[in-house]
């Protein structure tokens, strides 16, 4: 599991009672593991942004408290001190990142877990230590075979829809990879998918701008994986279609409305006209937690606002300035494209493609894929 | 002329026997200007990029001769030896950037200025030194008349066809501004026109990657000019036309074929794509010099490829290692718009709109207000 004999980069590298993780803020210049022993270590990591990435983030906390429980020499306590402590640990990681939703949730679930191996009848610390530990594990495995089916399912959609479908060049956005997940990605994974079949005839990374997601950490995974990768300006991506040299472009998603107007990072809507104007489909890759089925439109999305620095100095905020003193800036996080401009949302469950009214209608994709 | 009184921004400095050249290379954290005083000096500033912008190159060189000359405490020679001096200076200016267009083509116009002098029946050293001075100043007040009849011209036109003529928010890219021309600008001449009318709500600036021609020139001018300015990141523009906040969007001109295609900083036709999109107009200004009647359409027009660094490292390539190694780059410094996103092209002799067939007939144009 911690990727003996596997390439394929990651920034989660677990075992039963080991767990490292990939310094994001070295990258793309070092690749350095930092060893996570407990919570204390696992706190930290997130807090400096030693991961980050929303499912990553999540998965590492549980992890880390995984590590540390795998590793006691012995509990000394009743099986309702063993949920206590737990819990505790739980709450402590959340605090790492107050905001990330998911964190907030993995631990919701995770307690849930715990409180089910406590009102179990063979109820013992250890057994409830052991019920938490194959949870934590689970949400590793689950995530990683999640976006593998995100990339099947994106792969064969791509195909279908290109012109040539044993030779495609694919432009993707920010950063969705082995990186931002568990391992493997949603739209890169989608990419990832392309290549392994042997049709990927290029992916084209932008430069995601302002804090250089894509040049940083997008490229060296393409790097990485030596898969066929060019750069570019965000701002190239329409002369680059219009040279006929992009047969589809796939996005992940921060969150997806009901009607499937899709929040994505700042250019993903930019990238979505361009595409449209140039008859180019534009795919939207996210597991199913991505979408809000309590939002009925993109209209309902906050867009966050992010520092001016990320603008006015290098190095995403944190080097040399080099934008003229006294300029204002709008720096918006994300931007919401609205689902007209988009061809398809591939999920873990199977792509959700627009109905007879041209219109998506992912309540009733979520209804039938999980029976609920 | 020199700009005392005036708070413009210059990049050429110049009064009878005293030129100083802004050095861009500092800027925009330090404003310095270099003093100078002859042709050896004129051509260090140009080759070392001290000064940029076509325009601004050749009028630059054109008064650093002029300068050397009226100096000058005496000639010791002939007419035709005063001729055979400056045609030989001229020679050594157009060398500091070989394939700038502007400076080898301002060069064979003061040699004809020059050859006209010594045709003159009252030829002598002294009076080929003044028409050439004269025809040098001409050039730098040509330049600045031509661009400031451009901004007229523009900010008619985009009241015209604004919601609301006296409230109007722009959006530009690139810098097409003093620090190009000779003074006053283009696409930047048209918003400066706009303010001085106090019909400008704000400009906006996008960033122009990779090498940050807006966040550091164009915002700087903004924010000398006092100009209510708003830098955005070139991927955030259509989020920012989606949000209703740009009435028209505004930008210089590379080269213009003859059916209105536009060759333009990478980035343009991305946003004419999204400006068409969200029903905005998109006008390109520029001087009729930049029109090439030979070329019939904007497929003619061969795109310069950069050097990968300018999205490698950071400073436009000059600082330090950011994006990931291995990484591949495309990195088109122009990228062409065609004449169909375009609503109209404004000159210093008018706006050229489209005829009954929804084209533009440049040719006729420039026939009508040349004589020609």
């Amino acid at each position: 599991m911690s990727g003996e004999g596997d390439t394929t980069l990651k920034s989660i590298c677990y075992k039963p009672g080991s767990l490292q993780l990939l310094d994001q803020r070295k990258l793309p210049l070092e690749t350095t593991y930092l060893e996570i022993r407990d919570t204390a270590d696992g706190w930290s990591a997130i807090q400096e942004m030693v991961v980050r990435g929303a499912p990553a983030i999540a998965i590492a906390a549980a992890l880390s408290l995984a590590v540390e429980v795998s590793n006691f020499s012995g509990f000394d306590g009743s099986s309702a001190e063993a949920v206590a402590f737990l819990e505790k640990k739980l709450d402590y990681l959340v605090s790492s990142r107050p905001t990330a939703v998911n964190l907030a949730d993995a631990s919701l679930k995770l307690k849930q877990v715990i409180a089910n191996a406590l009102a179990s009848s063979a109820a013992e610390p250890n057994s409830i230590f052991k019920a938490y530990i194959e949870a934590a594990e689970n949400m590793l495995e689950d995530d990683v075979a999640s976006n593998k089916a995100i990339g099947t399912f994106g792969s064969s959609l791509l195909r279908q829809q290109a012109k040539n479908p044993d030779k495609l060049s694919v432009l993707t956005h920010c950063n969705t990879g082995s990186l931002a997940t568990a391992g493997y990605g949603t739209a890169l994974g989608v990419i990832r998918a392309l290549h392994t079949q042997g049709v990927l005839e290029r992916a084209y990374c932008t430069e995601t701008r302002p804090f250089n997601q894509g040049s940083r950490l997008t490229a060296f995974e393409l790097v990485h994986e030596k898969i066929p990768a060019t750069l570019i300006a965000d701002s190239a991506a329409a002369a680059l279609m219009k040279d006929g040299r992009v047969d589809g472009v796939v996005v992940g998603a921060d969150r997806v409305a009901s009607n499937g107007d899709t929040a994505n990072k700042i250019g993903t809507y930019s990238l979505a006209l361009c595409a449209k104007h140039h008859g180019i489909p534009f795919y939207v890759a996210a597991p199913l937690t991505s979408v809000d089925l309590s939002l009925s439109s993109g209209k309902e999305i906050v867009i966050e606002e992010r520092t001016a620095k990320e603008l006015l100095n290098t190095h995403g905020g944190l080097g040399e300035r080099i934008a003229a003193p006294g300029i204002s800036v709008w720096n918006p996080a994300f931007d919401v494209t609205p689902a007209e401009l988009i061809a398809g949302i591939i999920t873990e469950k199977g792509v959700i493609t627009k109905n007879a009214n041209d219109a998506f209608d992912i309540s009733s994709f979520a209804k039938k894929v999980t029976g609920n």
